[in-house]
């Protein structure tokens, strides 16, 4: 069957809408990609080392792939991911064949958009993946992949991305990015990710705190000690490029405790002896610094609560993290960020982004409470609801309330380097979509949508990270 | 830029659609206002005094407004409103001029459409608002308001208004609807908001109980007492045209405990001694005293839970309440209820009236609830979710299980006088929209759908405040 | 006013994504239904006894019809309905009557467009149900009842149904499935809903225990005898034709717990001891014992959790269950279902199919799970939600994330045999307009949506219940 990207795709099926969609699209097609949150690997850049093969490349780092294929029984062995102390398939065109044979499972899901994207406007490839063309599809990247047009520098040019962000823990080193600074003028830079130095119910939490001591020079055991190496930290992840940080707590709890409560509190979960209460409270008090540090040194700060990570036991234990076991759970923001909001809330100058994976938060408090406090703007629909209905819905959920200004455009927030071009033209017609929308039953002007598409593809995004 | 009502605005955009409901919304656009729930000042009728200026009447009274401008780093001060003991801008020309600057902050939000129809349709203005049309529109407004048309009972014939509900508090003297029945035959009532006197977690709530009893000549430190001091209250607000009572609690809770527990509990709240647990529970029998004197007096009990007042901790100190910074937050209503439903539940006698700010409640527990018992009825779409996109949620996981007769039609629930019409209007082209989407996917017939818009429009509110 | 079923209901308006519906709806229109769960009689098929009237056929098994009658103050006695002790309306020409006058409350509601077609293709009425046309339709519908063409095999064969499965307690003696085995070909199954026997909130809990272990032969006074004779049952149950078991719990929960812990627990709420913590972990606990032996037999479990039951308790008392007092409540599924997904959820061959009437886990909760864990699969929007609005949130909130392949096509889930094929009808042309628009937005292809629509109508709940 042929693959074909339709010009109209994901644009209203009305005619009048149809059109006025076009026009808005046209006018940001061309733009620059600017991608302040993501997850690829500054190491691709920093080498530049070709990339090796379609199974690797599209399947592997995948997330959202391998949860499909492993939900519908095929085992992650089959797919080339090795158990602890296991065995996995090796044959890396047998895995691809596999995975070309399920791929009529993607379909309906934006995983299945975005591939054909990169298969078509990447790779030229112009018939559809299925058992019938794995290997036409498996040599043709394959051969492309071996020229220097698709080396990791040729391909940000391609894509024509202004900037792009990756996500480093607080104890990275940040090699790679010191690399690129020194010898790329692509800009590529990192964000403040230190979960792994502020979360206590991570396994190495003391063992992290301490090693941040180390790199610091700071005596991370005391409570003052501490909030000074992370300061030191952040400025030197700003010195890497970074102009925001990164928060993927359980829940979206914030705290505001005195000195002395911080200081027992941090000595009891440092102490190991913390119960998930004590690390709950934890969390939230370190948002809290993390806010007010923020409001110091001028970094954006994200909010990306409410994943179960891990939920499935016996794959978390023979695969680790990352293979597509991270489930949602309710959350709630008006009353967790209170005591958060009661410090720093009012500060213009502060910008806080949040994100949720529960979308009934959307139209109850998310866009209340970013419609009211200076510091909140929120972030664009995340993870599961980054797709044509979720987008959607999160625009007809907030803007009644929160306007357009208060949200921050589009994140890709991915690790699949090739879909990046796809996510921002899915977002940018999905957002022309909503707009002709609003025009064609005239409640938006057509001068103003246009004005407000730019602001979504590009001004809001650099200016929320401060670009 | 011109300023222009499109006839078709807020219709489906496809022309079989649009042409129905064009029909439906011609059948009820001249029909006159019936506004049972608002907040508009009675004074305003009272005195028919001229309104004063574009400042005073449109921005200062509107927390949609005041919060989106906050939102972006506007303070209120520089709108013009004194914090406590403090200063703020008296010019009311330049705080017109810094609001049309930003007005396109309000793009996609209803303030917008609101706001557009009023200088449409009330003033005749024809360009849009923006920072170079601020002073003309300040002018017309000027000069229309100081005219005779523009009095406030001028302005309620020439808005076709049959009847408006006002909102007063337990302690309130109703001189102004006195002079009202006195001297004018506009229809404007009070509604009965006793919060002051039965939510124990206000700070003056034991002044506002002796205040009860002082006005009624009960003894309100007992039980009993208070409880016919409240009767007596409610008597006088009927004879000022009340024919509903309003209850903006927290929750939905209700508890219905024994006489012994209940003089118990009383004695605790009075005393000041209440925890926030003993203020919830007599709270929450409140509601099912109300319900239980709405069953013997005949008025209608309007339930409005779930906003958490004042979240801004730092702008209520400053300002008090009413400047934006009410967030919404999750809410039950099947086991909140029970307790009430149990003893009233089933008295097809005594309506009680459900809204909700936490939408994920429309389908799974209102629509079921109303569509059950004889009691309950569904306000509309409330607050955040009074909008086109509100509105359409409101009715597409209302209706296929609880139906329009268990729904009571539209609410502006306004302060802001010039939106009454423009509130009407927008949600009668709302309901048009729906029903003509259910004509046209044939789940409903032509001639029904002409019923139903005039029922929405007009009679149900009619019938359900008992009008 | 006449009846008509128009060929294009419930389609899209738009003419493009219409011509698409209706092309993808004429591939499975005359497909034969498969009903892998409902509450018919089974009864009616082994006696094949006709139908009595319009009145003990239509209106008095529907709970659907009765709650929305009962919530605009009409009586159940008035209905026909008998409370304990108490006297009803017998003439049932007048209560069809009486229902014929109200019928235009079901406007907007599946109940009017479930009947509507009945009357139109089975009945083959032509006028609409009206105060005017209630004796016509009582008359037509007593003549066609008392035809051999309106006795209940007939039926089933003319509705062209394929299987159709029943519910029945645990303690069921199956008689009426054991004569259908023996005396006819259509093939109506059972399903085994073991609530009576492990809900230890049922009054008779104890009581229905004993039955248990005595119709089994087992000691089910012990933890493992009373395993021992829930297993046998669902073996005698599989012997009737029961491929599937199903599960009606107010939570989600699930417990893993030790043999120890459930022997004493087991011991505790058998000996009525049990608060309402007990019962519930009992639940939780019996939940995952199900699913071992799901894992086991081979049965396809189904979760329906959510439901407050008898909420009215008036009503309760006088007229028992099943009148329309249940009412949702909110339930999540993340942490709820961990326990048993720990020891079972990476089973390819077991089927644990998850329902919800809290919509707010679609999206949220639900698709992710079924897109990652093999052993889940998400049945089909439920009661409420099975409606045209209930069917498109549930298909635009889930397949993004959980692709088809994880859910499991339609149940009618219901008691009103005459109404099977009117709701697969609606089912199919609701899942051809969800795929319309795919396709008409360039989501999806034409071939891949025909191949999706017959997999909907047919081969994934074949697949999913065994048939």
């Amino acid at each position: 069957m042929p693959l074909h990207l339709h010009p109209d795709r994901f644009f209203p099926v009305d005619p009048t809408m149809r059109s006025i969609a076009r026009e808005l699209f046209a006018g940001v097609e061309a733009l620059p990609i600017v991608s302040p949150h993501g997850h690829t690997d500054p190491q691709w850049f920093a080498d530049n080392a070709p990339f090796e093969d379609a199974t690797s490349l599209f399947l592997w780092p995948d997330h959202y792939l391998l949860r499909m294929l492993y939900s519908q029984g095929v085992s992650l062995e089959a797919l080339g991911l090795s158990p602890q102390g296991g065995k996995a398939e090796t044959d890396r065109r047998a895995i691809w064949r596999l995975f070309a044979r399920l791929y009529h499972l993607f379909r309906g899901t934006p995983s299945r958009l975005w591939l054909d994207h990169a298969f078509a406007t990447v790779f030229g490839l112009d018939v559809r993946l299925e058992e019938a063309t794995a290997d036409r599809y498996y040599d043709v990247i394959a051969e492309a992949l071996a020229t220097e047009a698709f080396r990791p520098r040729a391909l940000f040019r391609r894509f024509n991305i202004e900037v792009l962000a990756t996500t480093e823990g607080a104890l990275d080193p940040l090699a790679h990015h010191a690399r690129l600074q020194k010898d790329w003028n692509g800009r590529v830079i990192t964000t403040f990710r230190p979960d792994d130095v502020i979360d206590a119910d991570k396994p190495d939490f003391a063992r992290n705190v301490e090693e941040l001591g180390r790199l610091t020079g700071e005596n991370a055991r005391t409570w003052h000690g501490y909030l000074k190496a992370l300061e030191n930290r952040r400025a030197f992840f700003r010195a890497h490029g970074a102009t925001a940080t990164d928060h993927g707590h359980a829940t979206a709890a914030t705290a505001d405790l005195s000195r002395a409560e911080c200081q027992l509190l941090f000595d009891r979960v440092l102490a190991g002896k913390d119960g998930a209460a004590d690390a709950e409270l934890f969390r939230a008090q370190m948002l809290t610094e993390m806010a007010r540090m923020a409001a110091d040194d001028g970094m954006t700060m994200q909010i990306h609560p409410g994943s179960f990570r891990n939920h499935n036991k016996e794959l978390f234990a023979k695969f680790g993290p990352n293979i597509g076991a991270d489930i949602p759970v309710r959350v709630d923001y008006t009353r967790a960020l209170k005591p958060l909001l009661d410090r720093f809330g009012n500060r213009a100058d502060l910008t806080i982004i949040l994100f949720t994976l529960d979308e009934t938060n959307y139209a109850r408090e998310l866009a209340p409470l970013a419609g009211h406090y200076p510091c909140l703007k929120l972030g664009p629909a995340w993870w599961f609801h980054d797709s044509p209905e979720g987008m959607l819905r999160f625009r007809r959920q907030v803007t009644e309330t929160a306007g357009f200004a208060n949200t921050v455009g589009f994140n890709d927030d991915t690790r699949a380097f090739f879909s990046i071009p796809a996510r921002h033209d899915l977002a940018r017609r999905i957002d022309a979509a909503y707009l002709a929308e609003l025009v064609a039953t005239h409640r938006l002007e057509r001068d103003e949508a246009h004005e407000l598409i730019g602001e979504l593809a590009y001004s809001l995004p650099k200016a929320a990270y401060r670009l």
